[in-house]
């Protein structure tokens, strides 16, 4: 199973890093323009949107399941913790527990199909199911405080895995959030990451 | 040779990782109040100053020579490319080409000893010697277009590695500036990096 995500592409084929450099930078001046969060998350859509049209630029190593859990590799921090970067890979089976944020985000499919369960909470702190999409390649969705910040994602394929892209505004790994049972239970957590060293985006030159 | 620079600490020995971290949000901060280049290069001084007064947070996996050549690892770049903070590993014997930054810039001696021989640029394109320093470990020295940018680095100790920290204000490995033969004929380059993976800095969930 964990080699089926690098079997549409050789492992040591060149990856297109540059992509995600631009995206980088892109977001980077989004956030020096404007600190809103509806033009951010509507200009950052459309600089997502741009990002997962093409899939040549996620290194393999950060594209990577795990027999055991999902997989949240950073891509990218800002020096000022303002953004991070995040390629999550979810094998057959995989799904997030129940969550929140706390922050804006954007979640954007690079490959495959994932299922996104969205919740409210109720003023007595039960959860109410608020909806259920199935996000395909190249479709962006968005969560925060403001326009619903709780959901389970779940792998939308059985036989392989579905990978993502996503945007935070903070450096999300050391965000303290939730998760929540069904009953609306709450308890913390901070996510961290999987990985222990990050791609090297800023090498110009090796790329043309 | 190549197992020296990590003699004095187990491989696997814990990395606090959260110095450097420290360190870039602390330059970010100080590159937002200001763009004057002296204060700058005041300030960040005694920033990487007090970074390089420990040596317990560098990864081994950027520490380590190359029997071939000097070795650059990228360990940091802001989203915006308005700064970058390299590790330069020179084993025995080895030493840059006479270069220039085009940009301000910051060493500080993290292990051992360098050479550092200054040159200056005549109006008629040959270079004189302007001075040459030991840096110990500990000690901080600036280059610039205004301070003073042409130099030769070379390690001091003929047994073992040096490493020092550099930060420049840019993406270093991408700006195209120059080498120079010592009759002063310039020669375009772009350093580009040694490491196609740089250190997690941002998983504080894993750092108490
Ligand atoms: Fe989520
Ligand atoms: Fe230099
Ligand atoms: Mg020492």
């Amino acid at each position: 199973m964990s080699g089926l995500a690098t079997l549409e592409r050789p492992v040591d084929a060149p990856v297109n890093i540059g992509r995600l450099r631009g995206f980088v930078t892109a977001f980077a001046d989004l956030l020096a323009a404007t600190r809103d969060e509806q033009a951010i998350l509507e200009s950052g859509r459309s600089l997502l949107a741009r990002l997962i049209a093409a899939d040549d630029w996620l290194p393999a190593e950060f594209a990577r399941p795990n027999p055991d859990r999902y997989q949240q590799y950073l891509l990218h921090c800002d020096s000022r913790e303002r953004f991070s970067i995040v390629s999550f890979v979810w094998g057959p089976g995989q799904a997030t527990p129940i969550h929140d944020h706390s922050v804006w985000g954007l979640v954007g499919v690079l490959r495959g199909v994932e299922k996104v369960e969205r919740f409210r909470r109720l003023p007595t702190g039960g959860l109410v199911a608020a909806g259920e999409e199935w996000l395909r390649e190249g479709e962006v969705d968005a969560v925060s405080p403001r326009v619903g910040d709780i959901h389970r994602v779940t792998n939308g394929l059985a036989d392989r895995p579905s990978i993502s892209i996503h945007v935070y505004g903070a450096n999300i790994g050391a965000v303290e959030r939730a998760t929540y049972a069904t009953d609306g239970t709450p308890k913390s957590f901070i996510s961290g990451y999987a990985n222990g060293v990050i791609p090297n985006l800023w090498d110009r030159s090796k790329s043309a």
